[in-house]
This record gives structure tokens, sequence and C-alpha cells, in this order.
């Protein structure tokens, strides 16, 4: 049942949505800096009404703010005392936290000058989250590392969405396109530089349950890993994809010598821009819908490729976030950065999901960059001369052909 | 058939992708500025297989780029010569190609700098089009002015995506979800201005006809007209509104008192960012499926609509292209444009068919900014001072709540 678990992608990334209703009521009481309005109903329109309808079909509860962190965003009964602690649900929480804690330490101290600014939501019924963003720091423009815990029931509309178009065919034949109670958890992240030379990175990991079926008494829950690291520089240093790469490898190898292989061809395949006929990025690992190994192992791989995160990224950024550039090469940069929003917003499943089911759009939304260009035929008019740094023996081993280093 | 005229708001800017191509094979021979590799074979992944059966859905056939622009892009039958000339194809694609030549003109004149770039594409089977853009213009950052002329069948994928997610209640139940063989030609524009007062322009106006329906031998074949004319400021002024609007109420009121309230609406509810609960812009008017009318009537409108567009835009930015900004003008704008990538990568009917189908992506998303910004959590951390400008009154009589021009 990919659906399910792809729906946890995005819901990772969800968390309340009260900044938009508190800046519609400031409106009125006091000049501010406000956007055009923001509509309390969605508008009627007889003709084309599939626009409203979808965004209608919400199912997830509104979230309250927090002052502090809870010790857990976990119900009572799945908590973090007696037995449920040993929970998987329990421990991937606890795994998710200390991985953002991580990251987002490894991220100021590499920045020197930015701090995380963290936004701590719950819901009543269960569940939050936690979401850091810096902002404009000395290396970083936009970084975001958000976890989450979800409780929610999937509506059809973004149960249809989170599956795509096909019908799956993962064997979990018990769930319809139907409302589904889940839960899920996840940490997911983007970080995007302001040095063209330093790439972006994201990751996201996330762990899903669905109730037990109801037209099946007995029959257990189900249950799926997904996630993966993935980078994307707008161009290439031979030497920070391999290091990119080794370190995604040695974390799946503790695992299975299938690991590797297997979510890097995922990755590439699915960080495609279609429209473009071009990848996203360089790569890394992806997986989803993953149920089909030991459910402690699956816990254990996850658990290592969110700690991999860190050497895997920071060394990079620590060799290119100083070196000296160019208005091209920026130019350049705001112009794959284009590429990623586009990724993000046309096919992310996460991302097209969220939008559908009305989390909190800021969080949903951090993945975007800072800025990004989009200049019309650029290739065609382009005058610059580049070197393709990248040997073909390089590009064969990644499985991506070029991009390129500038020394205009 | 809602389907069939919202296919052809996106076919209008299809044009050739032969500078994908090209600069593929140049990669190869030379060092020059390129993108990530560019699969010539869409990626096949066992599990999520979906992601692929979309692109591989193209019923358009590849375009081919031409030295000059020909006096008619219409199949020999439908041609200029003769009694053809006098169809509504025939006299539609002449005034799509007038209007372009219109707004191209006032809009160089207007720019003083910059001048259009065009090209020029033809399809063997008949059909082709006129992509013109200027970029980087003393007032323009990007304008992209396009008129096509397209014979396609649309494939079944393409026609959902079309006909969004709804069924249609139009009462032409004569054509299914399958392949449809039809004829489509439009203008289409998106105008982005630098300066952050001086508002963001799109227009489109297009004419579609279905072949007969082949189970009904003898029974006539379908015919719509689309279009509209909006605009998008970051800055509210009360007089561009009013006058923006107004012009659009003349044009309408020619024809039918109706019009104006309905589309005035229709426009409203069409640019609508459902998951930010705003608006894109201030509207204008917005029309779809356009066929309950007498055909002479709504081509003679659709003209109007088109001649219109000059009077209703340069005189707003002859008056706001010089108004002096400051960064923190230009960040606003940079806001506003990120919202506007979002409504046309997410909501936009056309572009979102038209990547679907695999036309000339960078006429597609010409309509795109040409930079954009996204700041996390932008109303509840800005600290900017800024004051309503519009009055209640005028809010209410554009149905258009609120935006900001700033003091400070």
């Amino acid at each position: 049942m990919p659906a399910a678990a792809a729906a946890a992608a995005s819901l990772v990334l969800f968390a309340p949505s009260r900044s938009s209703s508190s800046s519609s009521r400031r409106t009125l009481r006091r000049p501010s800096l406000i956007p055009l309005r923001r509509a309390t109903v969605a508008p009627s329109r007889p003709r084309i009404p599939r626009l409203v309808a979808v965004h209608a079909a919400v199912a997830i509860e509104k979230e309250t703010p927090e002052e502090e962190r809870p010790e857990t965003f976990l119900r009572a009964a799945d908590g973090h005392h007696g037995a449920a602690s040993a929970s998987v649900r329990a421990r991937f929480e606890r795994m998710i936290r200390e991985a953002q804690d991580e990251v987002c330490a490894a991220i100021e101290a590499a920045d020197g000058a930015g701090k995380f600014k963290e936004d701590v939501w719950s819901r009543p019924g269960g569940g939050g989250g936690i979401s850091r963003v810096l902002q404009d720091g000395g290396v970083w423009e936009k970084a975001g590392v958000n976890v989450s815990v979800v409780y929610g029931v999937m509506p059809p509309e973004a149960y249809r969405a989170a599956k795509g178009e096909a019908v799956s065919g993962n064997g979990n034949s018990s769930v319809k396109a139907g409302p589904v109670p889940f839960f899920a958890a996840g940490i997911s992240s983007v970080l995007h530089p302001k040095n063209p030379f330093a790439p972006t990175l994201h990751f996201n990991y996330r762990y899903f349950e669905t109730d037990a079926p109801k037209d099946a008494p007995g029959a257990p829950r189900q249950w799926w890993f997904g996630g993966g690291t993935d980078f994307t520089p707008a161009y290439i240093f031979e030497e920070d994809v391999k290091h990119f790469h080794r370190v995604q490898k040695e974390a799946c190898d503790k695992f299975d010598p299938s690991f590797y292989p297997r979510f890097k061809k995922w990755c590439d395949d699915y960080f495609f821009i279609k429209h473009r006929g071009e990848r996203r990025g360089l790569g890394g690992i992806f997986f989803d819908d993953l149920n089909d190994y030991d459910q402690e192992m699956l816990l254990a791989f996850s658990t290592e490729c969110a700690r991999s995160v860190v050497r895997a990224y920071v060394p990079i950024i620590e060799r290119r976030k100083d070196t000296p550039f160019t208005e091209q090469h920026k130019a350049w940069q705001q112009l794959r950065r284009g590429r990623y929003v586009e990724f993000n917003l046309v096919y992310d499943r996460g991302t097209t999901f969220g939008l559908k089911t009305g989390g909190r759009i800021e969080s949903i939304l951090v993945s975007l960059p800072l800025t990004a260009r989009w200049e019309y035929d650029h290739i065609k008019g382009g005058g610059c001369t580049h070197l393709i740094l990248m040997s073909m023996d390089a590009r064969r081993k990644t499985k991506q052909s070029v991009s390129v280093i500038s020394r205009a």
C-alpha cells in the first residue's frame, strides 16, 4: 500500500496554520504587511467546482501552538512510559527528535551566524511537531528541519493524491481508497546554502502505521518505513559526489547489500523532473513503502540513515561555503533553484499531498528555496563558457551525466 | 465539455522543444552551460510507475523551427484563401496575430529599452506558433506574448488533467474521456515588470473546436471560446484597480450586461491559491467553455477583450514604472511572485495540462517570473510598517480586500 506511506512523507511537514489566521485578524486592527485577501470560505464557482472540492477534503485536526517542547507527541497509550515506550512508534519519535537536534546543532555550528527559529505545536487528539528554520544565516540561505507526529484519517482525495494515478501493486489489498486512520511520524529537511558551489540537501525519514482493517478483525495493523537523503548541487565536484554517495552506501551496506543499488536507483527515478527531462539533483538514496524486511531492522536502518546526514553533507559544505563566485554562478544556481521549485510543486508526493490536505503551509513549503529564477530559453541564449568537470567514468558510476563548473 | 476548452488554454503556449534537444547534443561537443542530465528515455521504476506513465501520454506532433512567420498556421482546408478565410478558425487566427503585434509594439514602446525575441515554429500536420519574449528590459523583467494554432488529439491522461477531477456538467455528453481530435488557437501572455509598484498582467484568449463525434454522423462539431485578462499587483493603488476593472467592464458591456459580473466572479474564483487561502491577484475577467451565445458575437467579444489589453494595462505601467522603491518593496514583490509560481505550477489548468502533454517547456513556463522568493513565515516575522490604502468601499466593489502600500 504505497499510498499510505507516501502520505506520511508529507505529514511530517504539517504544522499549525495559526500564523495565517492571526495575520488575517491582524489586518483589521493595525497597519501591517499583509498578503492579498485570505478567503475564509472557499469561493463558490458553479462551472468548475472541482477546484474547491479538493480543498474541503481535510481530515486532520487544527493545531495549537505550544510554548514548550513536550516529552512526546504520542497519545498516552503510545507514550514514553512503561511498555509503550518500547513500541516502534515511541522509539521512532525519539530517534527523529534526536536526529533533529543533531542536524540543527551541526548546521548552526557550520553556519557560524544563523540560529534556528523554533515553532512547537500539537493537536488536541494527539500528535504535533517541532519546526525549525534558519534563514539568511552565514552559510545557509534557508534551512528547515521539521519533525512531526500525526494521528489522522486520510481522506479519499488525499489518499488518491498520495497514491498517484496508478493502482498500487504492493500486495496490500485490504486497504481501499476510502478514509484510512493512520499514525505517521517523521523528520523532513531541506537545506539551501548561499554559495552556488555548495549543494542543497534534502532528507526525510518517516514511519507509518494504519489501524487494523475493520473488515478483518484480528488482522494486524500495517506499517511501513520510507525516506531518503539526496543532494542537489548547481555545479558538480567529483569528490563531493563520491563522498556523498560513499556515505550513503556505507549506511546501506550495514544492513543489506541490495539496499544501496536499489535505493540509489529509486532516488534517481523519483527526483526526475519529467517535463524537463532532467533529474533534480545528483541523487542519493530513496525508499518508500518498505515493509518487506524485519521491522526492527528497518528501524535500525532508518536510524543509521538519519544519523549519516551530518557526515555526508557538512564536510562538503565546509569545502565549498567560502568558494569565490561571480554573478553568473549565482544566476545559474538560481535557475537550478527554479527546477527545485518545479519538482516540489508539480511532482513531489509529500508536497502535493500536503497542499491538498490543508496542513500548515509555511511548514510544507519550507522546502522551497529563499529565491529562484526562471529565464526564458536560458540554454539557447546563454553565452557563458563553462567546463564540464565530471569525468565520463564518474558520470557512469553515479548514473548522472553532467553538470558544470564555470571557469569564466 | 469544459475539458476541451481548458486544454486549449495550455496548447496556445506550446512551441518547439528543439532547444532542449539541441542543447543535449551540444553537450558532448563543446564546453557550455548545460543542465543536469536530460534523460532521453523516462526512467524505469517498478514500484511507482505512474510517474512515468503520464509523461508518455503525448499526442501532439513534434515541432519544426521556422525562419519566417507564415501567412497562416492553418491547414490548407482551413486556410486564408477563398471561402475558408471567412471561417471562425481563420478569423480567430488573424485576430490573435494582430493582437500579438499590437501588444508587443505597445510593450516595446513603453519599455524603451527591451526588444522581443521571436521564435516561430510549425508542426508537419498543421499548426504552429510564434513565441515572443522580452527579458530584462527597461521596464519589464520578463514579458512573454505567444500565439499558437494546434491540431491535436487529446490523450485521456491530458483530458483528465484538463478536466479536473469532477465530472463536467455542461450538457455536452457526447464526448467521453477518450482521445479527442481538436483544433485550438490562442494568444497567451504574462508580463512581469521590474518595479514592485507596477502590476503583473496576464491575458489569454482562445478558440477551440473538436471534430464531429464519430458515433453521431452529421452531428455538428463542438466549439468554445475561453480567456480573460487579469492583473496582479504587489501593492494596491485604488485608481489602478478602478481603471483596470473599468476597461474590462466597458469591453464586456458592449456585448451583454451579464458578462462583466459573471466573468469577474469567475476570475476571482479561478485565480485562487487554495493552500494559501489567497487570491493570486486583483482579478479582471475570466471565462471558459463559452458556447451558449452566438458564435459571431463571441468572436467579436474575444476580439474586443484582446484589443482592450493595452489600454487596460499600459496607462498603469506608465504611472508606476518609475516609482522609487526600497529593498523591502522589492522583497515583498518577490514574495508575491512566489505566490504566482505556486498558482501556476499547482493549479493553473493550462500549465499543468501543458506539463503533462510534453509541449515546449520554455513556452509553457514563460509565465513564471524571472525571480521569486519564499521566506519562511514572513507575516509572523515581518517587522515592516505598511499602510492599507484601499478603502473598504473599493474592496467591496472589487470583491478583494486588501493589499498594501508601504510608507516605510
